[in-house]
């Protein structure tokens, strides 16, 4: 065969209202998503209303996977709280059991984990938070799969123990040269124009390459794209994105 | 052979601290109970303390089961909550879920669901919770069973849809000649000499009876006896039942 | 002059997002009402943003007093919690001087409590909650008034230790000819109507009566009237009431 | 008379409970103490308890003081938390309102405020969470004092907006020779003889000395004592604290 096929997923952070609270328009993502990263309660989401995200999810018929973070709804989970080992452990145990009697309902399995906001960032580079984190999914179920970023210690403790791990990428975030994203409080930090998002969205996925902010070249592993869906613009940028991927050939679909 | 044999079960709530707070002697209840109602962190147990638990529960050998409970950690879920069918039903699921996986990581397997406090006597006659809570723990898992009272709408609620269902019967208590508990801010509600408490757990096992406030026989249905570990002199109490039963060649084993 | 006069108050519930979540728009409500209630934390509310619509009303000049609530972020405070006296009594307290705190930093000084949601309900008729809240009203401070319904047990036991009782009406709501709202699960409880909202508003400023649903006219005590700020079409409601007041030679101020 | 007279305050934590739960006992701890760090309800402390506590202390004739926190329960307050300033100078500004209405209800004013846990380390040398606390203090009640450590930022920032500062000393903890602490993970950082922590605490008081770890004199500046009540022998060593600071002719009295 002479043509490469391409495959890629795409996910968005889903049920991260309370109660009577919402943000974003969960029912719209699910249309173009393949994998809905589900809150668990901690930094966002009241069992209800994740079980309606669930039973959105399932009809359809997009992935789940259980987004853990930090018990702090006042700070929505984007706040560094300096845990131990034995309670970080416990939590993230806790989350994903919380989703997976939700998903059951729902008639779905809970396929992956992904830590978020400052438990994203900080299991990059601390290592027992990481090692926590991976050691929680583990014990709760080996087949499930870690979803972030590469060259993190998560992706370390968790490859380590035998977990499956998939890479993201952010087809509106400016990266530096060396591979890292460069941090939002930055001039020019986040893309906003849905043609350039989507441009860099398919050469990600089928070059494996991004331009970084010195106008260098970087590696990427895009087994997955990460969009956000409570910016302004977010239902454009992710259509442009969406339909410029399925005009490249690019199949999207589920990495697990 | 001529004798019949009796068996039953004891159970006891566990696991109700929350992060440096602790409430009983866990550790000395898991020796002597076949059965340990595990609290899910709405109104008690944070996540690490409740993994602690079901360790201990484990290396005991006891079964653990589900304490669900109203959100109500200032009032230790003995407030009743006026919940609509749909958030109790998601958050029974949630709080199962959250002890299934912790269970899990400790080598256990969640066997049955107990309602605690408000919520334990609100689906004795609240038609909708008691919908709400049955439902919840079949669409979880429909192999779980429920601990309880009988002639309540949880039970009748729980058989009709094929969930097995335990009586539980309180041994330091006084019942009225219907059948139902003495209240507890009633003058005589609660017994407190070990050999009475003893002697009528015996003859609940055996006979199936325990005589009335009015001195006449009442029969009960007594599958698990429930002791109490926070209050004083509960060791001892739950000592002298523990001696006695087995003194009466009752068999103390788990009901699932 | 031969002229009578009329004022009266518009108050809205302000404040209750929570952390990132936001309802309603703060900041065009306080350009039209003249008392805000402003959450404290307990059904909603964070201390940032709280502080934030305190500083809003200092600017636009609107008074603020304290919307009292149950412990129950997950159930915005609408669901009835069994609480008893003590409890109640200091949880008040909590959430007045906590608002006292943050009025002070932005120059204001809170001059009213208001219950909310299901406390609103509750206070109607449950005489040891009712008598919690009045109780709790003066000891933090005898000069704050209470905003509520008359005929309320809370309104008797506010003005039987002195408080001043402030009464409101709700010109959107149906109302039974014994004085009573119709409840918002029947049909025509609600009324959507901007015009026809307006001109129940000024009758009953002006003559103190409302039409009931049975056509007949009640009495009533209109010294502050509630607007609802986050339904659809309140701003055009809102406005229309302002309006036809203004237009009626209604003055709008504080009560307070 | 010749002699020049010493005197000190002694503060302890009270009101760390929640709910149902309690630790420590405050009763006890009130008839020694002549400060209590009363707990705000975000690390611990449910109103009614708090209320209580402050009934006690007005009884006991102890100065009341505002103990404010990251808002954690899960974690009592002991992890750092990465707060902005706006949402650590609101939270700090509600912590101390909420106090100041349940001490003004049992008849007392708070006198002072002092941060806890992870807050009491943070705000030594984190530049912006040192500012937010001391701009809380000030914008609720420029008349509150602030308990802690000097050389910490919070007392640079406190002291610059015209904050009167109170710095406190620890009888039962190992020092460096640069005056700070020695951490409580390293062996030796916590001393358990009442003997020996008595005699520390009236050098402390009447030379301004204290002997570091490494058996050189420190200075001090010992304004009042911290002691902790949680702690196995904690009633013991205060006892001991209190009667040789009272044979040395010491004064206990609260610092303002």
């Amino acid at each position: 065969m002479g043509d490469a096929t391409f495959t890629v997923d795409l996910n968005a952070d889903l049920g991260e209202g309370f109660g009577i609270w919402r943000i974003g328009d969960d029912e719209a993502l699910l249309g173009m998503v393949t994998s809905a990263n589900v809150a668990c309660g901690f930094h966002a989401g009241d069992p209800a209303g994740l079980l309606a995200v669930c039973r959105m999810a399932s009809i359809a018929g997009a992935r789940v996977g259980a987004q853990v973070a930090y018990r702090d709804l006042a700070g929505f989970g984007r706040r560094y709280i300096d845990m131990d080992y034995d309670d970080l452990f416990a939590d993230v145990a806790y989350q994903i059991g919380s989703l997976q009697a939700l998903a059951h309902v729902a008639g779905l399995r809970v396929g992956y984990v992904k830590p978020h906001g400052a438990l994203y960032h900080a299991v990059i580079d601390n290592p027992h938070q990481a090692r926590a984190v991976a050691s929680a999914v583990h014990a709760v179920d080996p087949t499930l799969t870690v979803l972030g970023l590469p060259h993190s210690l998560l992706f370390r403790e968790a490859e380590m123990i035998g977990l499956r791990t998939v890479a993201e990428v952010f087809a509106d975030r400016a990266y530096r040269p060396d591979g890292t994203l460069v941090p939002r409080r930055e001039a020019g930090a986040v893309l906003h124009d849905p043609a350039v998002i989507a441009e860099r969205a398919v050469r990600m996925v089928t070059e494996g390459l991004v331009t970084a902010e010195d106008g260098t070249d970087v590696e990427v592993r895009a087994e997955s794209i990460c969009v956000h869906g409570d910016s302004p613009g977010a239902p454009h940028i992710l259509a442009a994105v969406w339909e410029e991927l399925r005009a490249a050939g690019v199949d999207l679909q589920p990495f697990c």
